[in-house]
């Protein structure tokens, strides 16, 4: 485990045997593993290899990450809540990226989903549960107003997480990244899908706050 | 005057003399002259050559746009009103040139500054004033927001203005524009800056409004 | 429904089950689907699977835009005109989400196709049919200059709807975008393809003359 | 000469005695200099200089382009017409480099102004001119509609130049650029602002003909 | 056929019975059909159905270029040479498509290919070649230097036709159609694999060189 | 204050009047004030402006960030240190904007400048006070390495704030928002030259801190 | 052989036939075949086909590079080693592109895999076999910063070769090529994912100091 | 001295001051200092400066590249010759650059001016020259062709140094660089207008090779 940083195995671009092989070493040296970017086809030839090779072991996903963990281990735990907040159904699998970062270090993960600005009073509505996280992470796409909106409702630091959706000019995510870095209110931003750096700073944050609570 | 749109002069690249020139001519034609992107010594040129030669005649001045009209101008009126809105005080110029081109066509327009997303509560204090209105122009810099946001709270039509301000990726109005076109409201655009089309479209539609009501 | 817009279900990206659910939910709670981007597998797997749930509805198809109705279901009506403009065939499937948007709420759609600026005597043979209209949405691909040239003949609100054709330096749409956004007479844009949104901004246009009209 | 193209001089970037003492060398050994992108306090400078060592010189300013002739020097005709037309008065000073560049090879030039689409009856009132030259340069800033609409409306090559003009996204020039690329019709295009080139390439054409009628 | 530009079927984006259908009008009206970008797929279901529908006619096919002619068909002839120039084999298929619009105009095509100039001797060897053509229409990918020193060893004009070859920065052709705007001799340009255009155009400069011929 | 952030005014663009009114308001109002982007020229002007309406008040000074302070202003005061870290000299003036807003709101600044990559020992020399900060904003311009490798070497929440430098491609702090956005590691980001958010953002992390310290 | 480059044969966008025939055709007249970009598919089907027409060649394959000799090859040798260095995993198909090219002109290639900056350690550690080499070529994705590290490091010529890895913004090997050209050392560059040229530049450079040591 | 690479002052941006002093303390500790980018201003002053504090030392200027000695600078020597080779006079600031780095490195510059490839016949001219250095430095802006041209003649390794020329699309050197990274031939390339980083690695390369020959 590189500094404070939950250590994650890109799924994305490597073969069924690499993804294996990694996952079965990572259980091994640290009795956990955490995969992203993992493809259906990828994540049934897991379950199935696992089954065999380590059948004590168990598989939690959420969309196209996964966290596998062996029974010996010993899950960390932080005294922080990370708000996790979506605008819409298509920034899911992206927030649960960094859903799955936070849940693995230990923080208590708080998700607000379907609040996106075009559609207020849902957005309103939840000002409470903003308020009650300690570091909220923010995802959306199209013109990503909503980590926008919802900083300027509350006092703890929020980190954008654009979502690659939207079509045309600004398309894929690209207006999402620059409304943010243009927001007229404080933020601090990651690349555009990046679930797991908008989870692994969200998770820094936390550590910092549990560690002040202790 | 081409079609139901005010015809203006585009002061901007053009000489002190042609500047006066134009406005002398449609003071004599129309008994009335629409300027926009006036800089200051066009504006104290033309305000000194214009006592001398028409005397008569009044400027109005909203930033660099200004209106000259003669006392037997037959002003316009139209049973339609115009909402104007700005996010900041950096987008005042851009929306004042939308602001005289409806005003000049006789629409009433309904001025509401300052109201930019950051600061939600001064945006839904207005929502009764928005309401009001039979169109409205929304001006936003920096990540453009704001017409996203009224156009959620009304039944009217919305056309987003971006304008030139913020730094860095997405600024000089780039984001605003991207993140307008990416809404996920409905929404019609003009390019960034373009005060007069906004105002142009605006004073189309409520033309053809006002035309419904009579 | 939110506002006035027509609520419609953006298909792409949807699995077929959640397409299915999602009209069935549209159709029990207000007898009406609108649906866009659908894919002919989609297509096809509603169609039987309404056959069964719903063997009532109706399904109008226009290329990927598709409509639903109930018996029971009370169309509205609008005393207003929309032209839809296409520049040339390959316009035809954005312009029809617009198209069915518009006739969704009521509106008399004036379709007028195939009129595109290299072969001007076919634009200019639909003079009338374009003054005819309330308000115009303009569909074009390459170098957009329709609506341009539409909106200098026309004395009413021209909507600029860029169509993601072209290759090549300003291909995809971009060109036409761009153009329309710099166009020399009034026009509001709104982003490459988003035949929803063009479709949704003449609605709101529309709704408005049509109580002036009333 | 290098082949067939007239050399010219581009002052842009050289300083006041460069320009000189380059123009004087082009007279002295080819009693003709075209000088391109010349600013008022270059021109000023080389006027003066020159009614000292070349009195007998000649000097044709057309905005920031600039011939100097000496009485001796045998100009060149060619017996073939280039049209050079604009959109706007914007337009002129990069027309006019094409323009001298035609003129001083010999060719007949006529010029066409101020017909840009968004007025489209001053465009089509000068069908027959267009169609009386023997190669068109058609300049255009903002959108660059109108080197696609004249080229439908004549027989002969034309060649399209985009000037920088326009602001916001697609300004100075870039829109008119990928307009012209993306033409539904058949044109070449030069880079924005590029009149020398324009006016060189008509140039060749013109000769090429010539050729074939003499 | 509009203008003096040959007619041609675009068969991307178009269905294969779409593609038949339109080629045997073409035959019925004109007694010859010329298609640009047809698939491997279209063009064995266009053969095929050909044999049946029209038996006579006979198919010529360079890359995806096809052109279909009856045997009544009285194809036309210039007195001007095209000379067709490509850097390497990438360029053939693009090149292809200028070449069949020239041959269909009844211009002689003179084909020059695999000249790039990474291998200077090749090029240099061809220089009487080049000379020999009327107009030269020059592609070439990558950095697509080829048109710019083909124009500075003749007389003729030069189209330049950037082809889409290349990867990472400048990759796709858009470095070969930066670098051919740019170029420091006199050319003109079209989009990127716009063969057809090229070819179009350089038909336009024959017809107006043959016409002076006669 | 609007939430936990400091309220600043933007100089740039402000007129020298304004600059001052909002200056003494904000002091008759809060005992303080805080300004960001002031030129010399406004800066000369405030200096004597309060020397005599508001004489008590100290003016701090960096680069272009200040900070005007009455006699009975209460500074608050955080239980947390925050790392300002710069890769040259040229990053001063952004880092000090990140600077004064942390230390104006109560936090212990740690400053480390001139520890680029290109001259690793200088980086590695200083690994011990990366360590000892609770939050780190590193600045960088040119390629912008610098976050990343100092985010190698801790263990707490590193903010890459890009700084414009640099010329050609990339070059205005384009290369570094990306390369900082591109990270191998975890990192949060703000726009280029947006020293005001970069210590906003570590403002409202070192307050969390301080908040579970107490 | 052109200069004194590897001559290879570039299977990217050419058919399984031409691939065979024109590396039959290297090893008939060189007794050697260079084959970068080889597909799967294009590996088999070479491999089999030379199995036949010439079993005595040896096959050489490095992800999708690959060489063939012949028996009777007389390899060349040169004194002077490459490093060639790679950031992550991702790096090495590209790397190996580089490494063939001058092993296969005879360099001792020193080969230093998965030493990216975000674990400076796994740096560091291998600083003595970085001084070791005469020339470096430096691989890196995302942000790229490996080959500006690496120059700080030693006294050799380092080539910046930067690979397509990355999403969002600056994704796709733009963020490392603008970060290696606007690094704060003395570095060339080449295209993302160019190793062939890479390798080829540090062939020339290790190619002339073999001469000078000879 | 970082490396092996000449340090060097980098005046832009720099106060008169700043570059004074770090002029004379480059002087005091090492008899030599080295300036790129010095303004006509900061020269002059640095000039009467030095004749004050240092009248002993010796100021040598190529454009706004400035080298100052002191008697007692024992010069360093390289066995090797660079060739630094530019298109035409605009590149000649940027050349000098490379050229005061190179010379003050030792090593033998030989400088082959205004060879472009648009007038082929003065680059043919200096094949010879070209192939008498042992490394290439060759500059150009507009479309830079001439490295591919020049790289194609040689055997030793060239790297690009694209410059900052040409207006429109692909001017200020973007043209340029995109066109030596597509270059069909073997190049490495530096930043635009980067002539210090091209001297750096043209002197790291010479003096491996002049090691070599030691
Ligand atoms: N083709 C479209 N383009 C843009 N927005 C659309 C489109 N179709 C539907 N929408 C909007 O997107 C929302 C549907 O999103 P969803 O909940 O994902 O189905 C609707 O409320 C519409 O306002
Ligand atoms: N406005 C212009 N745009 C592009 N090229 C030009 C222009 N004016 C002159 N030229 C070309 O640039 C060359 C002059 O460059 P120079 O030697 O710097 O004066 C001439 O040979 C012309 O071919
Ligand atoms: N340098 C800066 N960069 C970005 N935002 C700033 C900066 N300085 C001040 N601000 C913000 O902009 C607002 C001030 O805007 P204004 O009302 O125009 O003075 C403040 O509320 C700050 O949040
Ligand atoms: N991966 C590569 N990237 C760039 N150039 C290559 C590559 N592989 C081969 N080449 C070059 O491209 C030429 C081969 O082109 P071709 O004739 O199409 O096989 C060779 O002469 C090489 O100089
Ligand atoms: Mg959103
Ligand atoms: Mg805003
Ligand atoms: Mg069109
Ligand atoms: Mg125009
Ligand atoms: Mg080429
Ligand atoms: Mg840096
Ligand atoms: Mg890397
Ligand atoms: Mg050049």
């Amino acid at each position: 485990q590189r500094r404070g940083i939950p250590e994650a195995i890109l799924a994305e671009g490597k073969s069924i045997q690499q993804v294996i092989s990694l996952t079965e070493l990572a259980l091994e040296t640290t009795d956990r593993a955490l995969l992203t970017r993992v493809s259906d086809e990828q994540f049934a030839a897991l379950e199935s290899a696992l089954s065999e090779s380590v059948p004590e072991a168990t598989l939690e996903r959420r969309y196209s990450t996964i966290r596998v963990v062996s029974p010996e281990y010993d899950s960390p735990s932080l005294d922080a809540t990370v708000g996790i907040v979506t605008a819409g159904s298509v920034d899911a699998p992206v927030a649960d990226e960094a859903h799955v970062v936070c849940a693995d270090a230990g923080a208590t993960v708080e998700r607000i989903d379907d609040v996106g600005v075009a559609a207020l009073d849902r957005t309103l509505d939840q000002v409470d549960r903003f308020r009650a996280a300690d570091v909220l992470v923010v995802a959306a796409g199209r013109e990503g107003a909503l980590p926008t909106v919802v900083a300027g409702l509350v006092d703890t630091p929020v980190i954008g997480l654009p979502v690659s959706s939207g079509y045309g000019f600004g398309g894929d995510g690209e207006a999402a990244l620059a409304g943010m870095l243009q927001s007229c209110t404080v933020l601090s931003v990651v690349n555009v899908d990046a679930g797991f750096v908008a989870g692994g700073q969200a998770t820094l944050i936390a550590r910092a706050i549990d560690a002040g609570r202790r």
